[in-house]
């Protein structure tokens, strides 16, 4: 698509090549060159005695900023420290963005982790080992600390000369934080209404206040949401006091964004989507729990079955649609829960229209499985000459269906009023909880109308 | 979470009692005071009267803006139009960043749209109409046309002035292009540079070339891709001669990402789960066409069934687990298939890696189902006193598994090639077309074992 990645593969097999000739100061000329998302690509496919010479042909800023930019797993980047000397290691940290830093130091051995620190200035170590206990995926895990503040009693040239100062360091300055005594938040403003401004402008009389912040226990997901809704480039993290801490910056919700949706359709799937382990033994031994508790629970399915088998032995005709009714009822459980789920997501709805939608997913489950029911009962009485047992079959897959409507909305908004995120309701369960009322449905029915049907 | 939110729902009432009460001066004080997302909120949830008054007592301006916050339907919102006076709602269009305008306008009527584009400035109005013809879901579509662009003979002192001018009007002020004749991209620079740097320098000097960009054509999701991958705030879009024609922004961007995170889940589930209508009767009828489509394709388990009819008739245990085995077995495609059209829709991997993901779902579902079998065909030969059944169960559930892992993979491998897009593959397709195979494998097997079960 963009003009300068059409030669991405050969400019990594040119960089690789300069690596393996030791050809220092064309390999720096060459890779510097490229943005570090870029340089992050080539670095993570280097073999072990590349890596070793760039860390030699690098600083451990140039490195950083690239560290920054890496795309692998946490756990599987801390490794790269490992291999570089240790003052290096702890140079690479120093000049990463904070909160980099911390999501794969986070990975480290205890032990690594303090010789690491050990060459980072102390008070960078200390803002690493405080983000270090935040809790993943809340607000403080994710926020960054190099961010613009200046005060209230500030000029716009004096606010200007701030900007200019922490431009290399900050992770962004198109926003600029006010704060008062002892680091509390107390306004915020952007670039933008620096520059549209006097330069003898007061901050005070220009600032935007009160600020719109997340607190550093704050769900991630929600912090996405707000700066979604606000359309902000950043949004600042405070203390329980309002002491300001940290900002997260809109790159990192994407990210988040990514991750959450990834989550919810694992969830949905049952299957996590994300870190599917490569070799197949890994792979199966993570799904077999889930798949054995379903096989389990389908069992009832089979109790079911021979409680009726009686039946199906005088009549074994009445065996033979019971796995389409199974399989209709089970993918319209799957959509409600589909439904349901997303709706529970959001939060847009409040529990009243909650109700309304259970209630309209079992009216469009009773009105699919009207439609089908007729369909079926068409299609199995002329196939089976037994119109009786057509309508018994068209009436067990309207209510199966309108069931596992009821099933796939209950089943989450039951999970999340006892407070369990009801993203984590996959698919299969309610197919495999499906599969037994519609079997329960079916043959009760058969039961009822047994004596007009032979 | 925010401090300012807790009296969301008082001053959303306090608000309308203005509008109620007709305080046009103290509405528009409070009125104003919010963020315009939160003025977009309330708005939505006007009734026709107040909206009315709300336009009598705002500028264009102040409601242009206020419409760029609103996250309805585009088809929803274009309906307020028809409420304004023309020349007003012409002026809100006017004041309304491009791309927002034309997202709506796509769905006003022609003539409507004449006239209101009638009340644009002749030079806005043209852009609106170029814009129109984007295709839905490229980069043009979602492109804004309030950019900064600066030539690269300017000094940073000059650039600066440029960005001051701008900055009202400008969507973003951060990333400056600098072009060249007839608006022929040349380089970006951001604010940050300008900044940094003396204000004598030339800008040829200091910009970034070759610029990333993407072509107006482009897939929405590609674009969300790259500004994903690069950090970017920004991404400038060009006409296939290299023309600047507009940028993309992260905010559209992240909207993207949501629209696209929701479409894959949406056609995993097989039901769009963003616009669900409310109308029961209209939610059936959407979901009908589907619903009949796998009830007739799951017929094909019924012929299967009736094919074996004489060997349930001789002995109905046989028919006891098969619902278990195609439960079991439809969820493991179902998993196969999430992981395989995640995969394909990143498409990080080549086509090699894809084969190598197939052999590593039917090794995973050989062994799942190896593990599954074994339980199931104790239990079932413990609870049936008869171990080659279960034997014959076991095997039937360990093939069904693998198979539907296999069908799981290349379902959404095939559509890929032939240019469909894997997302749109449902887990119920996976899941009926498994049943079928299930039962084909079990009966088969059962015929191959008969001689020594009964």
């Amino acid at each position: 698509m963009v003009e300068t990645n059409m030669t991405t593969h050969d400019r990594e097999t040119e960089i690789k090549a300069l690596l393996t000739k030791q050809k220092a100061t064309a390999f720096r000329e060459a890779y510097l060159d490229l943005h570090v998302y870029e340089q992050a690509q080539i670095f993570v496919d280097l073999d072990k005695t590349q890596r070793a010479r760039l860390y030699r042909y690098l600083t451990p800023e140039e490195v950083g900023d690239m560290f920054n930019a890496i795309e692998e797993e946490p756990q599987d980047v801390v490794g790269y420290f490992k291999e570089m000397p240790l003052k290096y290691a702890g140079e690479v940290i120093y000049e990463m963005y904070t909160d980099n830093a911390v999501d794969i130091l986070a990975y480290a051995d205890p032990q690594d982790l303090n010789e690491y620190l050990h060459h980072v200035p102390q008070e960078a170590a200390n803002e690493i080992r405080e983000m270090l206990h935040y809790e993943d995926k809340t607000a403080g895990a994710i926020m960054s600390t190099e961010y613009v503040a200046i005060t209230a009693n500030q000029t716009v040239r004096s606010a200007l000369q701030v900007v200019k100062k922490e431009a290399l360091d900050a992770e962004t300055i198109y926003y600029i934080y006010v704060i008062e005594d002892e680091n509390k938040l107390q306004g915020v403003l952007t670039l933008r209404d620096l520059l549209t401004n006097d330069d003898d402008v007061l901050i005070s009389d220009l600032m935007n206040t009160p600020v719109m912040s997340v607190r550093v226990n704050e769900d991630q997901a929600e912090v996405a949401q707000t700066i979604r809704d606000y359309n902000f480039l950043a949004l600042p993290v405070t203390d329980f006091d309002d002491t300001l801490i940290g900002i997260i910056n809109v790159d990192d919700i994407i990210d988040v964004i990514d991750e959450e949706s990834a989550e919810d359709y694992s969830g949905f799937a049952g299957v996590d989507v994300e870190n599917t382990p490569a070799n197949p033994f890994r792979a199966a031994w993570s799904r077999l729990p889930w798949s054995l508790g379903l096989l389990i629970l389908g069992l009832a399915t089979a109790v079911v079955i021979e409680h009726y088998q009686a039946l199906i032995q005088d009549d074994s005709t009445l065996i033979i649609f019971i796995a389409m009714i199974m399989g209709a009822a089970g993918n319209a459980g799957t959509q409600s829960l589909a439904v349901a789920a997303r709706r529970l997501t959001n939060k847009e709805d409040e529990s009243e229209s909650f109700g309304k939608l259970i209630l309209a997913e079992v009216w469009a489950g009773l009105l699919v499985g009207l439609a089908s029911g007729l369909v079926f009962a068409l299609i199995a009485g002329w196939w089976q000459h037994n119109y009786l047992l057509g309508l018994v079959l068209g009436l067990a897959l309207m209510l199966s269906i309108a069931t596992a409507n009821l099933l796939g909305c209950l089943v989450p908004w039951g999970l999340d009023r006892i407070g369990i995120d009801s993203s984590v309701v996959p698919g299969a369960l309610i197919a495999t909880v499906s599969d037994v009322s519609s079997v329960i449905l079916y043959f009760g029915l058969v039961q009822v109308f047994l004596k007009w049907m032979v």
